[in-house]
C-alpha cells in the first residue's frame, strides 16, 4: 500500500477530544480516525502556514470547482458550481438551517437510530424531533414507508434530516429508496436536509447516490451537506459545502449561515480542502481498502470469539454497529462496564435512540495493532460481563 | 528593529478579502495588516500542520492561562481563568450574545460612529440599534452622558455594545469614564458587551483599561471580547476569548455559543493563540512602534500637503479617522472618486453612522513604501476632487 495506515500515532496530550482519556484507555468512540491525513493535505497546510499572513479570506471559485470535480469523478454526478456554498462544518450548517428554514415548535423528521447530534441541532433550537424509526429484521434495517408518510404528512413537520450513508448503521440508501422518499417529502411540503458527510467512505462496491442527483423537482427540494472532514480525517479543518439546486433555498440559507457567522473560512480551510479534492483520490481509495479490511478482521474475530455479538455489515463508514442484545439489556451499562474493566471506550447505542439501546458502536479507523488490541479488550470485557 | 515591517508582501491571488481588488489598486480599508504575523506564530502553525492529524479538539487549560498571563503582563490585570471562554471570533461572539442575552425588538445601545458590523449583529438578528452618538468638538469625541443615561434608562434597552479602544476613531476610554458608564448600565439593568479587540494596539503611552478590571459589580455586569486577531494579524485563525466575571452570564453565554456552533476551535486556533500570547510580547511592542511611526508620517504628510484634511489623533489601532468635511459633503462620493481616480481603496465613514459621512478611514498598517504610495494617491485624489 503506498500510504501508511499502520503506524500508531501518539495523540495523547494533543488536545484531541477522542484521546482525552485516562492512561491505558483505548478510545474507539467519536468519528475521528487514528490515521494521518493525506500527505497532499499536510503539504498544503504547511505551505499555507509558511506564508505568514492570516487575514480575512474569501472563497475562490477554484474551491467550488474542486468540489464539483470531486463529485464528478468519485460519484459520477457533477453538481453545478452555483449550487455550492461554503460553511464551517456540517453540524454548524444543520443547526443554522434548522433555525432559518423552520420555526420553533415545528417537527423535524429523522430516522432513528441516527447520528445523535441531529437531536441537539433540533431540540436545542426549540424544535421537536419526530422519528420514523428504522425497522430491523435479521440484521437489516428498513424504512417503514407507511409510518414515514404519515409523519411527513403532519402539517407541523417542515423538515427531514436524512443521513446517507447512515451513521451509526452504515447503510447506503439506494437511488430508488431516495427518490421515493424525496417524492413523499415534496408531496407533503417537507424540506429534505441530506447529511452526506460519510459519502466517500463506501465499502465493497456499494455506491452512494447524491441526493442532488435525483429527479429535478426532488433535488430542488433539498439541501445536501458534504465535507472532506470524515473522508480525510480533518474535522478541525472546519470546512464543509452545502449543495442547493434551488436558488430561493440557496439565498435563504446563505443569509442564515452568514447571520450565524458560519460562512467565513479560516486560513487553512480552503487550501486543505483544495488539496483534498484535487489530489486525494488515491489516498481515499487506499483508505477504503484499509477500512474494509478492518471490518473483515472485526467480523472474523467476533464470529470466532464473541458469537453472542452480532455485527451489522456496514456498507459505508468506519463505524460498526454491534448488536449486543444477547449480552446485555442496556448498552450503556455494558459500555460503562467494558471501559472500567478494560479501558476500551465505545459509544453506547442509546444516544442514537430508536432500538439503539441494544447496540454498541465501534470506530475501526485505526492501525491493525490498535484494532487487534481493541478487539481483545472487547472480548475480555464481554466475557467478564457475562461472568458477573 | 528586530522584526520586519518593511518588506512588501504580494497578497494578490491569496484569497485575501482585502486584496480582492483590480490590478494597480491599493487597498487601505478593512482592518487587516500587510505584515506577516509574529515569527513564533508562524512556527507554531507550521509545527501543527506537520503533525498531520486534524481531528476534533478541546481547549486546554494552558490556553486560558496564556490569555490570563498576557493580560497580567501587558495590561496589569489578571482575569481569573474560570472567567474565560473560547469562541471562534469576536463578531461571532457578539452575534451569538445578542441572540442569547436579548430578545427580538430590544434596543441595543451603541456609540456612533462605531465599527459597522455591530449594526449587522444587532439588526440582522431583529433587534433595534439605539445610538447615543459621540459628540465631536475640535477633533475630540466625547460621550454625552445625559443622552447616554436617558437611552440606557429606556426599559427596552437591554444591552450596550462598547468599543474600547474605539474603531474607527481610535479612542482609548479612561478608567473613570468606563466606571461611570458601567455604573449607569448597572443601574438601568443593561448588560455591557465590551469589544476590546484592539486593546493591544495602544499608542504613545495611552493605557487601556480592561472592562473586567472595573469595580466588582460593574465587571459582573459585563462580557468582554478579546482576540489575538487584530494584534497579530491573524483574523482567519478564528480564535477569540470572552471574559465573563459572572457565573450566570458565563453559563448562559456558553450555552448560546455552543448552540450556535461557535465554541469549537479549528486545529490551528489554539497553537497559534498560545504562541501569540506566550511568545509575542516583543513583536507587539515593535509593531506598536511601527504603527506610531506610520501615524506620524501620515500626520506630517497631511499637514504639509493636504491642509484641508483634518487627522483625528488615534490613541490606539492602525485605523485613522480623517475629517474630510472641508473637501466634500459626502465621504462615500469622495471615496468612490479617489478609488476610481487613483486606485486607493479607503473606507467611507458613513457605514459607521453618527457623523461618519464627513470622514474617511484609512488603514496604515503597512510597510513604509506602501504608506507613502497611499498618501501620494490620497493627495492626487483629493486634489483632483477639489479641481473638478
Ligand atoms: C452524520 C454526521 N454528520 C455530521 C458529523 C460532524 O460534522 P462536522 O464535524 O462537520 O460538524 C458527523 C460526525 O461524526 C456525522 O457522523
Ligand atoms: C471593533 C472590532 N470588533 C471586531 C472585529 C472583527 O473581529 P473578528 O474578526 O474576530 O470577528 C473588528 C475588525 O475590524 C473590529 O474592528
Amino acid at each position: 500500500m503506498p500510504f501508511d495506515f499502520e503506524t500508531v500515532i501518539d495523540r495523547r496530550h494533543t488536545n484531541s477530544a477522542k484521546w482525552n482519556v485516562q492512561p491505558g484507555e483505548l478510545p474507539m468512540w467519536i468519528a475521528d480516525m487514528d490515521f494521518q491525513t493525506a500527505p497532499a493535505i499536510t503539504a498544503a497546510l504547511k505551505k499555507r502556514a509558511a506564508f505568514g499572513v492570516f487575514g480575512y479570506e474569501e472563497i475562490p471559485t477554484a474551491y467550488y470547482e474542486a468540489v464539483a470535480d470531486w463529485w464528478a469523478t468519485e460519484h459520477h454526478f457533477r453538481p453545478q458550481v452555483d449550487w455550492l456554498m461554503f460553511c464551517t462544518g456540517v453540524v454548524p450548517a444543520i443547526s443554522s438551517i434548522v433555525r432559518k428554514m423552520t420555526t420553533p415548535g415545528d417537527n423535524i423528521l429523522v430516522q432513528a437510530p441516527v447520528y445523535n447530534i441531529f437531536y441537539h441541532s433540533i431540540e436545542n433550537n426549540g424544535r421537536h424531533t419526530l422519528s420514523s424509526d428504522l425497522v430491523e429484521q435479521d440484521g437489516q434495517y428498513q424504512i417503514d414507508f407507511k409510518d414515514l408518510e404519515q409523519k411527513l404528512a403532519d402539517p407541523l413537520t417542515t423538515m427531514m434530516i436524512l443521513c446517507n450513508p447512515q451513521n451509526p448503521i452504515g447503510i447506503v440508501w439506494s437511488r430508488e429508496i431516495l427518490q421515493r422518499l424525496g417524492e413523499l417529502a415534496l408531496k407533503h411540503h417537507v424540506l429534505v436536509l441530506a447529511d452526506e458527510i460519510h459519502c466517500d467512505l463506501t465499502l465493497n462496491g456499494h455506491d452512494y447516490t447524491p441526493f442532488s442527483s435525483l429527479s429535478a423537482p426532488v433535488a430542488a427540494n433539498s439541501i445536501s451537506c458534504v465535507s472532506p472532514s470524515k473522508t480525510f480525517n480533518v474535522a478541525a479543518l472546519h470546512a464543509a459545502t452545502l449543495i442547493m439546486p434551488d436558488q430561493t433555498i440557496r439565498e435563504r440559507v446563505s443569509r442564515g449561515v452568514n447571520n450565524d457567522e458560519l460562512a467565513e473560512p479560516n486560513s487553512f480551510a480552503i487550501p486543505g480542502s483544495l488539496a483534498a479534492y484535487q489530489e486525494g483520490h488515491a489516498w481515499v481509495a487506499a483508505l477504503r481498502t484499509k477500512i474494509a479490511a478492518n471490518q473483515r478482521q472485526l467480523q472474523q474475530f467476533i464470529a470466532a470469539e464473541l458469537p453472542s455479538v452480532k455485527v451489522i455489515e456496514a456498507q459505508a463508514t468506519y463505524l460498526i454497529w454491534l448488536d449486543i442484545s444477547a449480552v446485555a439489556t442496556d448498552a450503556n451499562d455494558l459500555a460503562t462496564f467494558i471501559r472500567a474493566k478494560t479501558g476500551l471506550f465505545l459509544s453506547a447505542g442509546d444516544v442514537y435512540r430508536g432500538n439503539g439501546s441494544h447496540f454498541l458502536r465501534i470506530n475501526i479507523a485505526c492501525p491493525t495493532a490498535e484494532l487487534t488490541d481493541g478487539l481483545q479488550r472487547l472480548q475480555a470485557g464481554i466475557d467478564a460481563y457475562q461472568q458477573q
